[in-house]
């Protein structure tokens, strides 16, 4: 096949996302021109997927577009930043038509249902590896980060977490048990869905965010860290997907959800007097977040069970550990 | 070793670049947050380097650090735009301490003699590949674009063409010839010096502008058929290096100046009435730039010699041709 790499980039690339009226020039020349609102802090992050390593060889190409691009959208989220503009920086070992097809179908469906439009790129051949810069922003000043967090403050993660890891696990058939809990875990491997709104409402109400992207417990860390505090979650007070405690059990359940990476949820920190307004505006049943633990003076990350310090032989996931 | 990935990335990349005033946080969110000023559009380009295919597997380090960088600068001057922030998507087989010394020394170098802050990136374990995604600004309006050249704009290029792929050559041991010759075109091809200076000062006198990475014809081509005309180079008024017509002799020189990639230099166009305000206010000796042909209303890329249209059986690198 010589399809040439301009006709590539053309072909499946140039009508990724939706159009923006705030994108002067995209996709084509040298670099795109962008017009960032008044009044508005440029928010930028990259995240890269490779083969075998983020993500199986064998894994679906939308899958590889959707996440390539939903890691990025999950450090917006984390930042309270709406996201705008991406651009994909996309390794190949071939050509592949049909790959491209269904890798540009997957990280477009994601960039529509957040109205982000591809404005640049580049596409090389080598061992397949993904890049993804996204570029948004937010309010001057309403920025969430990791470091405003303080001793006292009450500790939130959204949704539930372990599930990633285990859809990992399934994807590599190294977990058996019923399909239809199999098939759940497996999506949300596949296809994680960013707390991009929650991200955005919770400007005002957060003094700390990250994603969860390495593991519940290494993340909180990280915020703690951060934050120049510690962090005390509640074994009891993790939440669960039915799935995942179906086919782990409770024990090996909890474990994951504090030590498996790639669930993109938001794990966040509010001081005690915001929480009834919090809570009253963000009904935890409608944005699906749970109150798990606290940050607290003494440095470190851990877990409390029945009034004690549980030990964690590993704590997340680190690339070069 | 087990360095972790935060301690790698805090360790080389911190203070990677300048410090910048309008970096509100940099490296060690899940975002970077940046001020656009005033009255500009941002500009966002990214390019990858792979191992094996842009550069040897055994590159000096500082070169890779140094040519990851340089080709999103010759992006950007190419749009006349003027660099700020860069974010690093660097994955790496294993965390080599010496090896990201050396490469964070040739980024940071480059980074600092054009004000760039380092604000962000993501280190992965995999086969060697760099994405550099850099961003800038232009006055709103001000930008350079492929598009708008018309028939008749003259063309200029700037420094010498073919060195790169020479140096290349030199670097792969596939041309021999005299030390001192060898090494000035191998540099040409380690580090190569990004137009970003003279890009800026184009604004308001070039009606269209490439960087030259494909090869001086393929991108004069591009810039051609972006603005919907056809260009005409005189294969007499190529400027050479004396070092690449030494090595070569004038005529594979020459060719090699039409084909050979990575020169990352500016190809522009410029109105007739234009050029006298051009040639006085940035005067050719200084900036170093070479009138070379014009663009014209019949499609398509032609090289002339002694009155006579020459054909190329190539015409440029293509990842995927």
């Amino acid at each position: 096949m010589a399809l040439s790499e301009f006709a590539l980039i053309e072909r499946y690339f140039r009508s990724c996302g939706v159009p923006r009226a705030d994108v002067i020039l995209g996709v084509g020349d040298d670099a795109a021109l962008l017009r960032v609102p008044a009044g508005c802090e440029l928010v930028a992050a990259t995240d890269t997927l490779v083969a075998g390593v983020h993500f199986p060889q064998d894994s679906p190409p939308d899958s590889v577009g959707h996440r390539s691009l939903a890691v990025n959208l999950s450090d917006l989220a984390a930042m309270g930043a709406r996201p705008a503009w991406a651009l994909l920086a996309l390794t190949l070992p071939q050509a592949d038509e049909a790959w491209l097809a269904e890798f540009a179908a997957g990280l477009g469906e994601l960039a529509r249902s957040h109205e982000v439009a591809l404005v640049g790129g580049d596409t090389t051949r080598g061992p397949l590896c993904v890049t993804v810069q996204l570029l948004g922003f937010v309010p001057a000043g309403a920025a969430l980060t990791r470091s405003g967090g303080r001793a006292g403050d009450v500790v939130f993660v959204s949704g539930t977490c372990g599930d990633a890891a285990a859809g990992l696990a399934v994807e590599q058939q190294r977990l058996t048990g019923p399909a239809e809990a199999r098939r759940w875990l497996r999506e949300r491997f596949l296809r994680p869905t960013p707390r991009v709104a929650l991200g955005e409402q919770l400007r005002g109400f957060a003094s700390a965010c990250i994603d969860v992207s390495d593991g519940l417990l290494a993340d909180a860390g990280k915020l703690a860290s951060a934050s120049h505090v510690g962090v005390e979650l509640a074994y009891s007070e993790l939440p669960l997907s039915e799935p995942l405690a179906a086919l782990l059990g409770e024990r090996h359940a909890r474990e994951l959800a504090l030590t498996g990476g790639d669930d993109y949820e938001l794990c966040f920190a509010v001081p005690p007097h915001h929480i009834a307004r919090l809570l009253s505006q963000l009904p935890p049943q409608e944005w699906r977040y749970t109150r798990i633990g606290a940050l607290r003076a003494a440095p470190g990350a851990s877990v409390v069970r029945d009034g004690t310090v549980m030990e964690f032989s590993h704590s997340g996931y680190e690339h070069f550990s």
